[in-house]
């Protein structure tokens, strides 16, 4: 005790005293994107229902449960994944759809390029495009997250000025790697950013077969993205075709962990279970509980790690809620977690081929397939015929969600995020400082200290070069939080 | 640490260790009635809005803030107030609407009753009739919540069975305590309790200027019963006619120190904040925030208290959440906190009023006083038409709540509860045992260990009692949660 406070004032011009972190090697940062309190409340019931558990059951997560945070970004309310995430990896709050860049439009430093630089080996492991908004976040600059040929670029390395701070990626989102004048491609451009990554002499994967070959000896740098774009929902998964989340999270620690092994340097990760947000923005509570069960099952996995290894540290949490789901509606007192049991594909799925039928098709494929099928219920005449009237995805979706949200009792107010605060999971040391309520900027100021790392240099070697496009402009906002910045 | 441990092998025969609530004298129940973690996320921005505070503003629970707390009952995952309060006074899951029986519709003993025995001192402060459903299920035992005539007498201690178990009650519905001879009453048969009260030296009062003239060295057994029915929301009030929450806790904590302060037994009270869920119930956010705001004011009050009383605990929490309110609506990505910064009267007294005109009254009063005047904010002529077309009070209400939550963005899903976990706050010795995601049951629990009395000896001694209607029999139920038990 009188050690760190002699060092504390010794390091008093240092942010964080050095003491802080030690004894912690590693570090693994885990997002549930979109997922709200009341989520957490639904699943435990599901599964307390399914399974006949007691009263007092607790969910792996509920076990680790120490506190909640505030979601807000510095110009709304209601966050976007992008600045919401930011607060994370680096400690500042920014606009929404802003990536590694203050509200100036100014690079900010993150704690995984921090981490890189001290000489720890770091990953990012998601279900969603790598280049998404989270996991951009970590390791990208760029104005809009919307900037997504950029964004790959960044996060492959290929930007000189910013080197390559990230040594393994799993996750979807393929497209963006790939050469506009290739089939497969979303880019905007003829860049060939995979073939570029292969000859950098990155260990790249696009296949379950070639992900079960690794192994934790696999060397390190390594790309696996095994979908075009999103992975698919756990409702939907062949599990021969991809690997799941828990399965990526698995073999990314197993490798990172060998490769430090014999270093004082250990890694940092970050997990993101993308997915239970995307169910959430389709009110698809059926597709977002198997989002989360499958979150819960690599929360189990890491902190089953850190029981084994108490120089790891864990910390879970939301970006912000998604759908404004309430458990409970229209002035009725039960829910009925169960009427989601015989779901058996996401909206997302049963919509998508839905709108790619002929309009006189659809009729058919939604009494015979879509609700007995993929929702696994019945529904009136009228419930099915909002669904075979939708002329676009939304409208298909919530036809899918009033067939059965209305018999569960549960209700979604919207296909966007909301700003109730979201809970916080953690364990290792140093968590206890997690406890209570939380501004979402705490949990990456907290991951700075605990990694010992140096953001603010980062954001100093950064912050002049020209990364991303400064010809974007931001839209007008109102700023309604500006004075709270 | 030793001792701890000899004790507690010593002793264990006995459900609690003796020494758990070594150190602890008084105990401080308070229950946010309808409390549910939106509301605090909102109520907070609202301030923070409101008063130009900066993000990390931290509201006077939000510091106290320990875990979560599941709320169902024992046959809905929808709790009603009655069975989710009996989990704090007695640690009992049972059945909605009843008050201290289980699921059998056998009484179970309360802490409350159970602290009296010992020698403590007792006490209720509340804003709902003093024989609703929070404070009754800690003093009460009946088949179902309803039965007021027979929790009144309870209350007041003329059930010999059952013999005096409060000492101070502050609150509203004086109409159960009076003779249906008389104009105020809504007994159903001609019993005066309030008389008889006053007979057996109970110090009776009924107005703010008595309750003024209550000093710490008042004698007990008090009665305060400010209105009759409930006492008028924070909005409303009008604070020269009735105390505030605040003001009858400060009060009550006055008298029932100075009362116990010679004594090794001290006080034990529950303090609810019994309209925040009424206001949901009406979905009237205005009114919502300002008896929240009100709350966090006796929190306040009860937080410096233990500061100053290191031998007081603490412990804060909701029975379930109200309404279903969500923060965001229809994919829009802000909320307007401040479109509530000008309503001036509650629905309640606003549509009561409104129900009370002759129909061709009700269009000026609308357009002249309820919407201009009451919420603060002018509307289209549609939304002006809702409420004037409004024939009973729940259509009124959703007139008036519509009026202002779309250009709020926010949204409320139901006029009853929902399910999503509750905020737990605590403070002083013990509390830790709190951190976490816990059963409702859990805090009934840990009240009686801390205040370290036998709650079985009272259910022992009072089950034969046929204190409440035996006759009364349980509406059919499914009993979804019958395994749970």
């Amino acid at each position: 005790m009188k050690l760190s406070i002699v060092s504390l004032i010794a390091c008093s011009t240092v942010v964080f005293a050095a003491p802080y972190g030690n004894g912690v090697k590693n570090v693994i940062m885990m997002v549930s994107d979109g997922f709200g309190p009341a989520s957490e409340t639904f699943a435990r019931a599901y599964m307390q229902q399914n399974e006949k558990l007691a009263a007092n059951y607790m969910s792996v997560i509920d076990k680790l449960f120490v506190g909640t945070s505030r979601t807000r970004s510095a110009d709304s309310f209601i966050t976007d994944s992008a600045p919401g995430a930011q607060c994370f990896a680096s400690g500042v709050k920014t606009y929404n759809n802003a990536i590694g860049v203050d509200v100036k439009i100014k690079p900010v430093g993150t704690n995984m390029e921090a981490a890189h630089r001290k000489g720890m080996k770091t990953g990012l492991v998601v279900k969603s495009h790598i280049t998404d908004a989270t996991p951009a976040v970590f390791a990208a600059h760029a104005a809009n997250r919307a900037m997504q040929d950029l964004i790959a670029e960044q996060m492959g390395g290929l930007v000189p000025a910013l080197g390559q701070n990230v040594d393994l990626m799993f996750g979807g989102g393929r497209c963006v790697f790939q050469s506009n004048s290739t089939k497969e491609s979303c880019r905007s451009d003829n860049k060939d950013i995979w073939g570029t990554l292969e000859k950098n002499n990155w260990n790249t994967l696009s296949t379950k077969e070639e992900f079960e070959k690794l192994d934790s000896k696999s060397q390190l740098p390594i790309i696996g993205l095994f979908s075009k774009q999103n992975m698919p929902y756990a409702i939907d998964y062949d599990i021969n075709n991809v690997p799941s989340l828990t399965q990526m999270a698995k073999k990314a620690i197993d490798i990172l962990s060998e490769s430090t092994k014999n270093s004082d340097q250990g890694f940092y990760m970050m997990i993101e279970g993308s997915r239970i947000d995307h169910a959430g923005h389709s009110n698809d509570l059926g597709s977002h509980i198997h989002e989360i069960f499958e979150y819960w099952d690599t929360i189990k996995l890491v902190s089953e790690y850190v029981d084994a290894h108490p120089d790891t540290v864990m910390v879970s949490t939301s970006d912000h809620e998604c759908g404004g789901l309430t458990l409970g509606r229209d002035n009725k007192y039960f829910v009925n977690t169960l009427k989601y049991k015989n779901q058996t594909a996401s909206f997302e799925t049963s919509c998508s081929k839905l709108l790619e039928l002929k309009v006189s098709q659809r009729g058919q494929y939604v009494t015979e397939t879509m609700i007995p099928v993929h929702l696994g219920t019945n529904v009136t005449e009228a419930r099915a015929s909002a669904i075979i009237k939708a002329t676009n995805y939304n409208e298909c979706v919530v036809g899918m969600r009033d067939a059965l949200a209305t018999d569960a009792n549960i209700f979604w107010t919207s296909l966007g995020h909301t700003g109730v605060d979201v809970n916080v999971y953690a364990k290792g040391k140093y968590t206890d400082e997690l406890r209570g309520n939380l501004e979402n900027t705490d949990i990456g100021n907290w991951l700075t200290k605990v990694l010992q790392v140096d953001v603010d240099a980062v954001t100093k070697s950064i912050q002049g070069l020209n990364v991303f496009q400064y010809n974007y402009t931001r839209s007008k906002s109102t700023f309604e939080y500006d004075h709270l910045k």
